[in-house]
């Protein structure tokens, strides 16, 4: 195999799970990464802020990188950037809205002034190395999303991002059909597509038809205040919403952080046409009456904190729910997340308002026809189903192999996995180390499994602690055994459990102690095993019982 | 308002959340418990096992309790049988297969020669007090499901249960439509009727539609080994499934405790019909070929102990899965369930197994149309939505005024409600003690919204725990400060952070015994303050700090 003539396509992130999208690619001494997103902690990872990817492989290959290349906006494909620069500090490209973004995440982390930046246009072209790499206009829940055409020495290789086929998106043109078709006419080598929505049939309607969705809602409700929760980051929609309350003499208030800062963004760029005298700020407010007023706000996941969450739970120091007004979720719940959006439903309704979710939302990724659109236009050689989960990489693949790619060129790929491409032919070659850095507060993975363990085990059980201070050499019992517990039982109504308990490690500690070879190994093992079988035969639960001995001379 | 000839119905649980039914009617001195279920955990009650609910009320009447009536044998109706029956031991009536189920979870706690119980047969009445009771059949996604009809003094209330219309159902005969027509003629005071699928419009399928979908997958896929996966007590399901794999000579396995615990209750009692020779066990099963199979399994939520979920994850002892195999989910993913339901999904996936999980399942709920059905017949004057989060209630009372009864007379009530019904107006009365109990492991109640915060904060933040051993009178530290951490940070590669901790809180320490009025409670203020502002401005972590002090003489 001359090596020379191939390039790996080394993914490090994004299978798995929806999140962490990051895809390296290589050939000889150039590296360009697409992408570099976070993803959000499982219920597992207890107490973990937000999940990155696993950089040795750049870490080992650094003089080799040539930049970060952007899709979109979205979390899931830049949130990692502020921590792997400060690794790697390689330039960013991207367009325009999505730069924009970024930006503010630099600023955060004081990192604007280290990292260089470059904004491209639709249908230009930077050259990284051995790559050439041209951004390509497509649509997508977020604007200037773009899919990726990948000029390498061996071939084009297509990378579509994120993306859906709107023919009549409400900002900026529709997806460039006509450039994938002609890269299609002229060879590809590689497609690299979206398969979120690979499981459902037919096509993702346009996100215009939630405009006039919004059009009816404000016909019927013209009495109330109307109050939408929606994605931050949904410009369009967003967009959507200002243009039906400018049609119905509504003012339009804005709530929550990350939809204030997408919007001031958007705005300045000019994304968001927003005409004179219709924003205004959450304090004059009073100075209106309920039917002039609509509030924008974040909170359509049931996110405890966001701002709906808390008017649903009066704990809104500036919006209260109340009859009659009309909330409206412009949004579906993302899988793992439908209990809390529901709870903050039932607490609306409890507090009178109307509420409405149904024909409120679109996707912002392609469905099953769009997916074969894309096969079509584009003819590659190869598929990589990329952005899903195993189960949507095997459907993608079932699907590719119906648009007429032969099954051994189609590969459904693990994080790590090193895809090595030729003209003729393509395989796994190796394995790179990939997986999740856990982020907790400053610290960026130093949570690891065993911490984990240990929060899930004090989560389900509690602990118990029991200390005792011993003389030294003589090992006698200064002081204690006491025993303290933490989400245990509550204390005060179990005093006799804790006395009875201690009386156990007592006896156990001086039969124990009254032996030879009492060293400290065998005393808290004896604390352990007393306590944990008493505690089991009485209760059937397991705490965490940790011994602690403390030495005086 | 004479008390005399009113009814009062007070739902002690089973509103607010799905799970947890019962309800408590009182007239006069007789009060009956309609079902007595239990709910499990929502993911803020860490490491508990089962809810039931507050019965303060019932056991300041206990008294009057004539006896526990179940209209069928979910969890959510009578899991919480064993829990109440101890405190107030009252006669249980039901349904045969009902009361197989129920004897099964008495004998397990030891109450089956305590507890009183009579087997009711369908169009059968018992008379409990000023109560006659009168079981009438309905469709269920378990067989023997029941509604009832309260005969009281003031008039007659119906209680659907949780039901369906099925004309076709799979065992026994269709809802009997024809006596709640006839009790509708006579004159109905109150409907309580299920809300759980108030949401759908349209008719929930008949449970037979499931099987023909099996007669297809069986056709289909005839070479491989068959694994489905069902709610253990939908016995009609498994009933089908046996009924396909005999039309195509397959033997059956049924593996899951519940699984194997039901299907011999409910074969016992003849609600199974099994072939001779179909049934084969686990370990026989290696005499035969994949087609000769199908397995019946529990784990179609994603449990992660149950079987499904650990042949998925090789962690099963007796079965490995093998590409070809063919699984079905014949279920739908409870609210909640939908990630851990994809988890396994993608792991069966990647062992090359193929899964099946459209049109594999039919409600057991009442959709729209059904639940119109039954005020169409049943007529009532007031309308009690229950089984439902308010969500489902507050649409199920806009359902129930579009059917013609008046605003005024739809009651969407919380838990421990008291409604007062009259024969011409009813109305809230007052408000008895309801929410939720915690069980876990053998204690009833005693981990608390303290315990629970406390597992709370352990789980995000882990826990530091700081001893020192102190000389009684003089203050001086005779041993420590120690700290230990658990599910903070994993120690070994952190020991400089430790060390300079502890360096933080000795001189803070010092500082604070030097001075006078050195009490404990300042002291362990002291720890607190010092290494929490020291933590957090170098980790922007809050671990919970738990200062412990021992004293010497």
């Amino acid at each position: 195999m001359d090596e020379n003539s191939r390039i790996k396509v080394i993914p490090l992130g994004g299978l798995e799970q929806i999140g962490m999208n990051m895809t390296a690619f290589e050939y000889n001494d150039s590296i360009v990464v697409v992408d570099c997103g976070l993803s959000f902690p499982d219920d597992e990872m207890l107490g973990i802020d937000c999940v990155i990817p696993d950089i040795t492989f750049l870490r080992e290959n650094v003089e080799k990188i040539k930049g970060f290349v952007i899709t979109h906006g979205h979390e899931d494909h830049i949130g990692a950037l502020p921590y792997v620069l400060k690794e790697i500090n390689a330039p960013v490209y991207a367009t325009k809205l999505t730069m924009g973004i970024i930006e503010g995440k630099l600023e955060e982390h004081a990192l604007l002034d280290v990292v260089k930046r470059k904004v491209i246009k639709f249908g230009q072209s930077i050259h990284l190395g051995d790559f050439r790499i041209e951004f390509i206009r497509t649509n997508h829940s977020i604007a200037d999303a773009a899919a990726l055409a990948i000029h390498t020495p061996v071939g084009i290789i297509v990378h579509t991002g994120d993306f859906k086929v709107d023919y009549t998106p409400v900002f900026g043109d529709a997806i460039n059909l006509t450039r994938f078709s002609e890269l299609g006419k002229k060879g590809v080598l590689a497609l690299m597509c979206d398969s979120t929505n690979v499981l459902r049939p037919g096509f993702t309607p346009s996100e215009r038809t939630v405009g006039s969705t919004f059009d009816h809602i404000f016909a019927e409700h013209t009495k109330s205040r109307i109050i939408i929760a929606t994605f931050a980051s949904n410009v369009d929609r967003v967009q959507q919403i200002i243009n039906t309350a400018c049609k119905y003499n509504r003012k339009v208030i804005v709530e929550g952080r990350s939809m204030v800062n997408i919007i001031s963004v958007a705005k300045d760029m000019d994304y968001l046409k927003i005409p004179e005298n219709t924003l205004i700020s959450i304090e004059e407010m009073k100075n209106y009456t309920d039917d002039q007023l609509v509030l924008i706000t974040t909170g359509s996941q049931g996110e405890s904190m966001a701002a709906l969450s808390r008017m649903a739970a009066s704990i809104h120091r500036k919006v209260q729910i109340k009859p009659g007004d009309t909330i409206v979720f412009s949004s579906t719940p993302i899988p793992g997340n439908e209990k809390a959006v529901s709870k903050v439903i039932n607490e609306l309704y409890m507090k009178g308002a109307d509420v409405i979710f149904q024909d409120t939302h679109v996707s912002g990724h392609a469905c099953q026809e769009e997916i074969k659109l894309m096969y079509s236009l584009i003819k590659p050689k190869f598929s990589i189903p990329v952005h899903g989960e195993y189960r949507h990489l095997k459907k993608h693949g079932e699907l590719a192999q119906m648009m007429g790619i032969p099954k051994e060129n189609v590969f459904l790929m693990e994080s790590g996995d090193v895809l090595s491409i030729g003209k003729e032919e393509a395989k796994i070659v190796g394995k790179v180390p990939a997986g999740s850095v856990l982020v907790d507060g400053l610290g960026v993975g130093d949570v690891g499994n065993i911490v984990l363990r240990d929060r899930q085990n004090l989560a389900e059980n509690g602990i118990i602690i029991v200390v005792l201070t011993l003389e030294k050499y003589s090992n006698q019992i200064l002081a204690g055994p006491d025993i303290v517990t933490r989400g245990f039982v509550y204390v005060r109504e179990s005093e006799n459990l804790i006395e009875d308990a201690k009386e156990v490690v007592t006896d156990a500690l001086l039969d124990c102690l009254s032996g030879r070879n009492a060293d400290w190994g065998k005393i808290k093992m004896v604390v352990k095993d007393s306590l944990g079988e008493y505690l089991w035969k009485k209760m059937k639960r397991s705490p965490m019982i940790l011994p602690i001995i403390m030495e005086v001379e």
